[in-house]
């Protein structure tokens, strides 16, 4: 028998660089194209962090050449602020050094392990040290760092250091060698590029392909979003050891500074009830908490009125770039549905604030067959590998979509249908399932929330189906009425040789609606919108008509003088009246709408009884409830269903 | 703007272990479920590393008790070596520490992290410490620690230590406090802990679960696995900065000694051959290898002949419990088909030798409409979690299964089809994904030998349907002359008050085969056979016909006389003369086979024109070509499919 002696020996400890240094799979880099997109991947996603906090337009260039075989020299120069000196051995030579682990809002890294990680790869399958050459504005001079990581010290062993003079005012530049493949498609350089350039509209981004091609993603808007600010933890879903560990490290000198200091949304008034109700010296020291005070803490929390988190502290994609976002791999697929894209409020996991949104686009010449495909986004940077692993592809998983009308085997799994979703999480912190940042943790919390999204976009498809179903038949009687049935008419009588008939009174018989349809007409960003409403009742209508159009798109010119637009709700109203048989023709136009995107109006109708209306719904809140009593009934039960879901 | 020096003020460095406290979900710990499931996991996986290391056979006892709302205790005590003292802050207080993490043979644990997580989750959520009782052999008496880790330092903090008196040799015994939420079902305490039993058969289990139930997992086997050896990197798959990194910590003074010292399977002669090669003084200080050094190596050991990797190192599971294990998830369904277990050989992947085996059963009462089950193990660990990131998923999903006679969209996804398949990888270093160890990364040379694997078990089934096919055909004619022809034969002769003709002509006209089929019967782990052969040609054969036997499956008592046993090829051989229209009985009995799993022998003939044969397959080798050359030509068809795909 080996003895317990024997086996401690054997123990030892390892630093966090040799763990890697065994582990690179961890950090992405297990497979020669995979790594290759890490390595762009990690650079890039720093430069757009310094730049954003430095609040420069980011200019990024990245170089791939390919030395023979499978060696690569990977080059990626940025315009931000540079590193000074004495960080650049820190920032690239040591695992787990950083500025973001306790800063709270919201950025593209957040570990201090990415870029280490491109170095320890670069240095394994190389041998050979990554160059850095970085000038602040602060110095004259730029300095030139080779170096490697001494894994088993985890900090930088320096080759050589040169000071030389650049033209530019600041910038950094990062220079690798490394074993790699270069591909395309879906999981590629040129894919993370594109859908990177999408979300950082406001970044440009120049890419030397292996053949020496050159693209280039220039960018669409000089506005630097507004940089997200810090935020404290927000009391929500922290754990009795994060209150203590808090506490124990707070430089706050009271209990209630320390609550109203350490906490979002814990206002000093806040601080003091916690106090009373736990009983606590609001004057004591916090790092002498107990673990039964902690927990009373805790509990009070949840008692007491918190206000939500606040975004501030996030930097979400919006409503225009998700759809660009869609737009950009939908090729030549032609969708004739544009879902209106959902944005969550903000909600909590781990005392993290997040927010999730997603986007959908469905139906025309997208492959009814396949999968939908899935894009999935954290804080701005698109997520090409390990989806199976990830929280966005489980919550698409988890929904029964066979109710939204796509072919799902059991009601679980990834649905078939011509469609593609695309979500967004953005947090201060976002929970990835490994270093390598390529999925998102199953946690419960996000989960439930990119469901919430998924099923406010998934109705949108349902009553686009619904009504396209509705408008199908509708149509069948409609070409009866105004083309058979006139003919036969006209024909009969002409045979009969008597007058033609009367055919109103058939017409409204048969028909019995008021029909409203639209003509779209696009020119570059503008969109004109003709509206035809008939009365194919025996009766006059009159009647309000309204419709609901995008937010924030401003509405101008030629709209019909008889309609009032309501810029505040963004959504035109006319007052319509209509005798029987007659048609009226409304106009209106839209501008700044993103080529391609604006698929259909919203219409609802105030004052007539919706099941005369083809076209329209009723304006919510408007109809007695009898009338509608089918229509609501069916949604509850869906609505029920849902619920069960969650 | 904000400089970079004001940038640089926010860069610290943190510990490995504060790094874990804000990123739990890495640790696997990112639901209240899954958190108690991993902690039950770690635990026990410890206790059979340490039980299989110092050679005792493991008695593993798991409590869980609900201490109201989310509260959990858990204890895992077990009667391994236990820690001696001054190990016991290190092993539960510091991440990275561990004494795998260099052996380089198979173990459950091998990063150093999965304990310290569970410490770290049961602080932060429950506030408590652990107590950690080890008694050693070598001890008078045993150490009870309380602790905590304190997690700037990446350290233990002891609360309270006592040496106290305890009746047992030897062992160890952890108990946290921590939230959790038990659950049953796929993912589950209880099928982590049967799916560990079945591949530790020498283990056992006790589970007391929340509700005071207790479970007990009994050994089925005294017998101990022979521990596997340690072993050193195979030059095989490695970079230029692992040679240059061994070459700079090796304590070998001269290159030779390095070179054999340092790597599996290179001898001295091999060493002084790749001096040679290289042109390097076989005397030089390998740390003053240079990269042109290091690479030159690498070139010379690919083109030197070594020897593959052997799998001393590695502890297969078995094809006698990888049966077992699908017969544990198969519940009521009663598989047609058991294929036989496919063991790979032993291959490379950076250095690191692995093993890839796999069984599978299909048919039967399995569900036919749903996706195929895939039970996944690595390191005899069986894995739960993130299927979707796993290579065995993708390897599983990358394959065109439809040519096996399963339902798949497009040729990709998982398969549906009554059929579940395990898989094991084995490895001196298993490339998982994250520190959780849940899923396999998708190293290619890994998912290339599952693949291997699933392709032989995917053919067998192949076989089985068309053999089924074939059979079911057959059968139609075989009940026609068995059944129906002599009826109609004896009733027409009796109308018509004449003789009953001879039918010999005719029944050997239709059937025009020797049909070869058994009865199995079972009884405990005995199971007897039935073969009947009978001759429906017009002619009397001679041949000899083989049963090819499992494996090890010791062939005793009453096999016919006129046969021979061949135990080293299991197989059984008869030499068969039969008379048109004649039948034959023959008989044997296989022993230790595992209840419910053997399904049907594969029997081979000689000596006869295989088209003639139904029930028994051409013996490989025997046959002239052109008889067989359909039967080939489409093989070697499916062959090149299969060849492309990989």
């Amino acid at each position: 028998m080996v003895i317990a002696e024997e086996l401690a020996k054997k123990q030892r400890a390892i630093s966090i660089a040799q763990f890697f240094e065994k582990n690179k799979q961890i950090l992405g880099f297990d497979s020669l194209q995979k790594s290759l997109i890490m390595a762009v991947k990690e650079s890039v996603d720093n430069s757009l962090d310094a730049c954003e906090e430095a609040e420069i337009l980011p200019e990024i260039e990245v170089v791939l050449k390919n030395l023979g075989k499978d060696e690569y020299y990977l080059s990626v120069e940025d315009n931000g602020p540079g590193i000074i000196r004495k960080e650049i051995p820190k920032i690239f030579g040591q695992f787990l050094y950083g500025s973001k682990f306790f800063s709270m809002q919201q950025a593209r890294g957040q570990q201090g392990i990415g870029i280490s990680a491109v170095v320890l790869y670069s240095q394994i399958t190389s041998g050979k040290p990554i160059t850095v050459t970085s000038k602040t504005k602060e110095s004259d001079v730029a300095y030139q760092i080779k170096m490697f990581i001494d894994t088993k010290e985890n900090r930088a062993a320096i080759v050589s250091e040169d000071v030389i003079i650049v033209s530019k005012e600041h910038g950094l530049k990062i220079e690798f060698y490394m074993k790699g493949k270069y591909v395309k498609g879906k999981q590629s350089i040129i894919e993370y590029l594109k859908n990177s350039a999408i979300v950082n509209p406001y970044a440009k981004i120049k890419f030397t392909d292996p053949d020496g091609s050159v693209i280039i993603f220039d960018r669409v808007t000089d506005k630097i979003p507004v940089p997200p600010k810090e935020t404290k933890p927000h009391p929500m879903g922290l754990e009795v050891g994060d209150i203590l560990e808090l506490a124990k490290n707070t430089k706050h000198k009271t209990l209630t500074s320390f609550l109203s200091g350490e906490f979002s949304k814990v206002s000093n008034k806040i601080a003091v009830e916690i106090c009373t109700m736990t009983k606590l010296d609001p004057g004591m020291d916090p790092s002498a908490l107990k673990l039964v005070d902690a927990k009373n803490i805790l509990e009070s929390f949840k008692q007491t009125k918190l206000l939500p988190p606040s975004s501030e502290s996030l930097s979400p994609i919006g409503e225009n770039l998700i759809k660009k976002g869609l737009k950009n791999v939908l090729g030549s697929y032609k969708p004739s549905f544009y879902a209106i894209p959902v944005s969550r409020k903000p909600a909590i996991y781990h005392g993290n604030v997040f927010i999730v949104e997603a986007g959908m686009v469905y139906g025309g010449d997208l492959p009814k067959e396949e999968q939908v495909s899935i894009m999935r986004f954290a804080n701005k940077v698109p997520l090409l590998y390990q989806a199976g692993a990830c929280a966005i592809t489980k919550a698409v998983s988890d929904m029964d979509w066979r109710k939204y009308g796509f072919e799902q085997k059991s009601g679980a799994g990834i649905p078939s249908g011509p469609a593609i979703v695309l979500v967004h999480v953005a947090s201060t912190k976002v929970p990835f399932t490994s270093e390598s940042k390529e999925a998102i943790a199953e946690v419960p919390e996000i989960i439930d929330e990119i469901k919430l999204a998924l099923r406010d976009l998934a109705r949108q498809i349902r009553t686009f189906l619904t009504k396209k179903e509705i408008k199908a038949k509708l149509s069948e009687k409609f070409f009866l009425v105004q083309e058979i049935l006139p003919q036969i008419a006209l024909k009969s009588a002409n045979i009969l040789n008597k007058p033609v008939p009367k055919l109103e009174p058939i017409i409204t018989q048969i028909m019995n609606v008021v029909w409203i349809d639209e003509d779209i007409e696009e020119s570059k960003d503008t969109v004109k919108v003709t509206v035809r409403v008939s009365n194919f009742t025996a009766e006059e209508k009159k009647f309000k008509l309204y419709a609901d159009l995008p937010e924030g798109k401003v509405l101008e010119g030629s709209v019909d003088s008889d309609c009032k637009i309501d810029s505040e709700n963004d959504s035109i109203e006319w007052e319509i009246s209509i005798k029987s048989l007659e048609q009226k023709v409304l106009k209106f136009t839209l501008s700044n709408v993103i080529s391609g995107t604006y698929k259909e109006s919203t219409y609802y109708v105030e004052g007539i009884n919706p099941v005369y209306v083809v076209g329209a719904e009723p304006l919510p809140g408007d109809w007695n409830i009898e009338d509608l009593k089918a229509i609501i009934a069916d949604d509850n039960e869906m609505e029920e269903d849902e619920n069960d879901e969650l």
